[in-house]
C-alpha cells in the first residue's frame, strides 16, 4: 500500500493584541497566581502528607538534573543521545572537507528511519541504523550531510546552491549581538538618550534578505532596548535604531538611527517579576489549589519515550526545531484492546509573526520563529507546579551546539494527567417517563507540553489526548509584547488613532498589529497507511413540489480527494464542512470506514 | 444616560454528529471514569482525611436538601421564593377572571425592577417592590398578568391575542403521552411490532403548527420506543409513527404509521449505566484523581445569590426558561479595588435544533429547547464529582408549577474553581542576554454550571470567570441521540449513503443530520450603561510607490455603531474583525476608552 503524502492543516489564529492591552486598565494577575508564594509552599505541605502515607503512595516526581551521558536508544525514533551526537561530531571531522577548519553546525539531528522501517519494527527487535541528518555551514557554503553512526561514514554530502541559510545557531545571535553592542555609532545613540552603554540591551528581530544590497550574504537585523530599572527591555525600545549585521564577516553593514526625538518609554510599572511586586493588587487572595492524585499518576513513559496512558500510546521527544514531535500515537480498539495506528507523526512545522507596519524600522518584522530560531531551541524549563500540574513526568531535550558538542535543554517537555472538573460524557432523565436516571462521568485527559520563548513571545503548545481518540492540540500565547515608540503619552496628543500602526497602550509606547500564523505536519495513519481525504460539505437541498412541508434541508455531499490539490482545505463558517481521513480497506460491523475527523470549532480559552 | 439596547451576540455551533457516532468503532469511556467505582470512593477517601485536618479547614460542602420556606429576597434581583410563588398564587385565585376556574400557570417568575432601580439600589436599602410576571392559560387564552406582592395586587392581565401559545407545562407534556399511550392505533402499532403495550415510552418532540389542520390549536407531536431491555430508549424509535395531539381537547388528532417494515433496533449494548457494564473495556484503568484546597475553596456565595471571588462579584440565579441568568458582573479594579461593572445581565436566551430530515415523520423536528420546555425546567440535580469537582458550592432552583404551587430544582447549579494545570501568564528568556527570568503563574477561574436535560440531549453550561476580566462561556453537548430506524442492517445494503439524511450508525439506526444554534442574550455595562459598540475590520493598505519595501500590510478601521443595526455582525475567518463594546466616557490614563472585546478563537474542548 502506498503512503498517501502528509495531510498538513493550517490553523490560523489572530491573536487580536488590543485585549493584553489595556494599558493601566488591565487587570494584573493576582500576587496569589505566583508560585514563588503559594504553590510551592503548598507543595511542600502536600508532599509532606504523601509522605505520611502509605508506601504504596509514589513520590511526587520533582525532576532532578539527569545524567545523559549512559543514555541509549531503545526506538527507532528515539533522538540521537549524547554519545552519538559527539559520534557524530568525530566522524565529520574526520571528514576531509571539515579537515582542518570544522564547519558550524546549524541542524545535527536523527535522519528517521523509512517509515516502513518503523512501522515493521517491534520491541525486541535489533534498531534500523542509526543515522543523523546534519546541516552544517563552511565558508559561506551550507552543506546537508547524511552520517551513518553503524559504519562511522558520512554518507552523502550535498552543498546547497539555492538562496537561503540554515536556522540561525545562538552562536549566530552572541555575534550578531557583540557586533552590534560594540559599534560605535550605536553608543553615541545610546547616550544620545540619555543611556550608557551598559544599559543597552540588544536584540535580533529578523533575519533574510530585504533589498539588493542584503542579497548573497547572512545578514540579520538588530534593535536595541533600554534594560534600565527593568527586565521587560522590550517594553523600552530605541525606537528607529536599526543596525544590519552581516554575521560571517563580523559587521555592521548598515546603521540607521531616525528616532532621535522619540523617547525612550518609562521603566515604571514594567518589572513583571513576583518578588519585586511591590503594592499588592486590591483583589481577593485565591487559596491554594492543585490537583490529587492519591496512587499517582496513571501513565507509564517506558526507555524514556513511550508514553502510555489509558488506551493511549505514542512516542515523544524533544525537537531543536520543531520543539516537540509526536509519533506513532495509536489508540487500542476498547473491545479487543488490539492498538490500532491514528497518527504517525505531528508537530508544528512553523510558527510566522508578521507585524503589520511598513515603517523603516519594521516592515521587516515578519518572523519564522521555529525556522529560523527553532522552537526546541527556545525552549526553557519549565517551572513545576506553575508550567506543570503535580505529578507530571518532565522530559530533557538533547540537542547539539553550533560546534558539534551535544547540550541539554533540562525540563523543558511536561506530561500530566489533566482534570478541570469538567464532564466527559453525562445524561439524566426528567422524570415525565419514569426513568430515574443521573449517570455522569469526569473528564481525564493526557497532556504533553512545552514552552517556546522566542524573544518576547512565549507559545504553550499542548498536545492533549481523550479516551473518545481525539487529540486535540492547544497553542496559548503569552510574554512580552514587542513594541514601537512613539512620541505620543496620550491619545489626544496623536494626530490620529488610525494613523499609528497599533494602539497606544502605554505613555510613548504603541502595540504594532500583527498575527500568528500556526502550521502543523499531520501524517495521519488511520489502521494504517491506506488511508484517504474526505471533504464531506453540508450542502442546502430542496424539497421537490409537495415532497415535504419543509422547503429545503441540509444534505452532506461527500468529496473524496484524488489528488493533495483536491485536499486542500478552506474552513467556511457559513459554509460548514467536515473533514475526514478515512481508511477505505478497514470497515466498521455496518460497514463504514474508520476514520478521523476535523471540524471548525469555537471553544475553551 | 440612555440604557442602550442589550447587544445580541448568536453563537453558532456545527454539531457535526458523525463524531459521536463511529457505530462499533466509537470508544466507549473507561469503568475508571465513573463516579459509582472510582469518584465517589475517592470522596470518602478525601472526605475522611479533610476531616482528619485542622479546624480550619471547612468540610467539602455536600449539598443536603435545603428548606426553602424560610427563604427571604435579599437583593432586587433575587427570584421569587416559594413563599413568595404561594402569594402570587392567593393573588392570582382572588382575581375575578380565575375564580373559580384557576388557569394553568405556564411562567411565574420575578419581573425583575427597571434597571435603573437595580443599579441605584445598595446592600441595607430596601428592596424595590417584588413583582411577578405571570403567563396563565384559561380558555385557550393566553393572560400576561403582572402581580404586586406588596399590593397584592394583579396590576395588569393582558390577554395576547397573537398567534402561539406559552412554554409547556410539564402537565401539558403529561397530558400528551397520557392521551397518546391510551390511543387504541398506538397499542396495535406497538403490537404488530412485537411489543407489549407496556414495553413502549414516547416522547413529544415537538411542538408548533405546521399545516392548516394544526392551526388555531394547541397540538403537539408524539413519537414512542421501545423500553424492552434498555434506559435508551431513543436508540429504539418505533420508526413511521407519529401522533398529532390536541393538548386542551386531550385527543390524537392525526395518526400516522408508515413504518410497519421498519424493524425496532435491537437493545443489544445500547444501556450506557456504569452498574450495567458487564465484560470491562480493554483499556487501562485511571487512578482517582481530583482536586485539592487544604484551605477550602476562595469563593462566598452570600445571601444564596451574590458570588465573590478573587476581583469578580455577581448576582447568579435560576431561571425555569433560561437556565442560569449571570447579573451584575462587577469586576473590581485591580488598584484602586473599587467595583467596576462589566455586564448587567447575560443567560442563553434560546437553544433552536432543527433536524435535516424532510421525512414526514421528521420535518417537525426543530426544537426549541428554551422556548418549548426550558432550560430550567429540564435542568436535573448534578452529580457531585462527575458533573461538578470536589468543593462546589450547589445550588436550587425555586419555580413555579402549572397549577401555581412551587417546586423545588435541587443541585441544578453548581460553583466552583477550575484549576486545570493550565498557565495563565507565563515568560522565560533565553539566556543569550544575561537574564535569568523563569515567571509563570497558574492559571485559576471561577466556574458556574447548569446541564439542562431535554429530552435526549444534555446541554452543560458554563460560565467561566476569568482574573484578567474575561468571561467565558462555553456550552457542551453530551447525551443521546435522537436517531431513525431504517430496514438497513449495513452500509452495503443501502441504495446510497447519500440517499440517507444521515449515516448509519448500527444496525437498523440512521443519525440524522442536525444543528445545534445557541443565542445568548448579552447586555454589558462597562463601567456603567453609557456605552458604544466598535467593530474593528483588519483591512489590507497598499503601501505608496518607495514608501516600503512591503508592498501591502493590515490596517486597523474602527466603525462605531450608530444604531443596534449597525452592530448586527457576521464572523468572517478571512476578513478578521474585533468587536468591542466601550464605554466613551471612561477613558484610561493614556486617553483611551474601557473596553469588552469579543473575538473569533477556536480552542480548547
Amino acid at each position: 500500500m502506498e503512503t498517501p503524502p502528509p495531510l498538513r492543516l493550517t490553523f490560523i489564529f489572530f491573536i487580536i493584541i488590543f485585549l493584553f492591552l489595556c494599558s493601566r486598565y488591565s487587570f494584573k494577575l493576582p500576587p496569589a497566581f505566583s508560585g514563588e508564594s503559594q504553590a510551592t509552599a503548598w507543595l511542600h505541605n502536600s508532599m509532606s502528607r504523601l509522605r505520611a502515607r502509605s508506601g504504596s503512595v509514589p513520590e511526587i516526581q520533582i525532576h532532578e538534573p539527569r545524567n545523559h551521558m549512559e543514555d541509549v536508544p531503545h526506538h527507532p525514533l528515539d533522538p540521537l543521545t549524547m554519545q552519538e551526537i559527539y559520534r557524530v561530531r568525530t566522524i565529520l571531522s574526520t571528514h576531509p572537507p571539515f579537515s582542518p577548519s570544522f564547519p558550524a553546525i546549524h541542524s545535527l539531528s536523527l535522519d528517521e528511519p523509512r517509515k516502513d522501517l518503523v512501522l515493521s519494527w517491534k520491541e525486541g527487535d535489533p534498531l534500523p541504523p542509526r543515522k543523523a541528518l546534519v546541516i552544517a555551514l563552511l565558508n559561506g557554503q551550507s552543506h546537508v550531510l547524511s552520517v551513518d553512526l553503524d559504519l562511522g561514514l558520512v554518507t552523502s554530502n550535498k552543498i546547497n546552491h539555492r538562496s537561503g541559510y540554515p536556522m540561525l545557531t545562538m552562536n549566530d545571535i552572541s555575534v550578531a549581538l557583540e557586533v552590534a553592542l560594540s559599534y560605535k555609532e550605536l553608543n553615541r545613540s545610546a547616550v544620545k538618550r540619555g543611556l550608557s552603554p551598559s544599559d543597552v540591551t540588544c536584540v535580533t528581530p529578523s533575519a533574510g534578505w530585504f533589498g539588493p544590497s542584503e542579497e548573497g550574504r547572512r545578514v540579520i537585523k538588530v534593535q536595541c532596548f533600554s534594560n534600565q530599572g527593568t527586565p521587560n527591555f522590550y517594553m523600552r525600545p530605541l525606537e528607529g535604531l536599526t543596525m544590519t549585521v552581516d554575521i560571517d564577516k563580523k559587521v555592521v553593514v548598515k546603521f540607521t538611527d531616525t528616532g532621535g526625538e522619540i523617547p525612550v518609554p518609562k521603566a515604571t510599572g514594567t518589572d513583571y517579576r513576583f518578588k519585586n511586586q511591590k503594592e499588592p493588587l486590591k483583589i481577593k487572595a485565591i487559596n491554594p489549589i492543585s490537583i490529587e492524585q492519591p496512587l499517582g499518576p496513571s501513565f507509564t513513559v517506558e526507555d524514556g519515550h513511550v508514553v502510555k496512558w489509558a488506551n493511549w500510546e505514542f512516542h515523544l521527544k524533544a525537537d531543536q526545531r520543531a520543539g516537540m514531535v509526536i509519533s506513532r500515537a495509536m489508540l487500542s480498539d476498547s473491545e479487543t484492546g488490539v492498538p490500532r495506528s491514528v497518527m504517525y507523526k505531528g508537530f508544528s512545522s512553523e510558527l510566522f509573526v508578521p507585524y503589520m507596519d511598513p515603517d523603516e524600522n519594521w516592515y521587516f518584522k515578519s518572523y519564522m520563529d521555529a525556522g529560523e530560531f527553532g522552537m526546541g531551541a527556545t525552549a526553557m524549563s519549565l517551572v513545576p507546579l506553575n508550567d506543570c500540574p503535580r505529578n507530571s513526568y518532565y522530559m530533557d531535550g538533547i540537542f547539539a551546539s553550533w560546534d558539534g558538542t551535544p547540550f541539554v535543554q533540562p525540563n523543558m517537555i511536561c506530561v500530566f494527567e489533566r482534570y478541570a472538573g469538567d464532564i466527559s460524557w453525562r445524561h439524566s432523565e426528567i422524570p415525565v417517563n419514569g426513568f430515574d436516571i443521573r449517570e455522569a462521568r469526569p473528564k481525564v485527559t493526557l497532556v504533553a507540553r512545552m514552552a517556546a520563548s522566542v524573544g518576547n513571545y512565549d507559545y504553550i503548545f499542548d498536545w492533549e489526548f481523550q479516551t473518545d481518540g481525539l487529540i486535540h492540540v492547544t497553542v496559548a500565547l503569552s510574554g512580552m509584547l514587542m513594541v514601537k515608540g512613539t512620541p505620543h503619552q496620550t491619545v489626544d496628543q496623536m494626530p490620529s488613532q488610525e494613523a499609528a500602526s497599533g494602539p497606544l497602550v502605554s505613555e510613548n509606547v504603541i502595540g504594532v498589529l500583527h498575527d500568528h500564523f500556526i502550521t502543523f505536519h499531520l501524517d495521519m495513519d488511520i489502521d494504517d497507511t491506506n488511508n484517504t481525504f474526505v471533504k464531506v460539505d453540508l450542502v442546502k437541498e430542496r424539497t421537490l413540489p409537495g415532497q415535504s412541508p419543509r422547503k429545503s434541508y441540509l444534505k452532506a455531499k461527500r468529496n473524496i480527494a484524488k489528488t493533495e490539490d483536491d485536499a486542500r482545505i478552506q474552513l467556511k463558517l457559513y459554509e460548514p464542512s467536515e473533514f475526514q481521513v478515512i481508511n477505505p480497506s478497514r470497515r466498521s460491523q455496518v460497514g463504514k470506514s474508520s476514520r478521523v475527523q476535523d471540524r471548525p470549532r469555537r471553544e475553551r480559552s
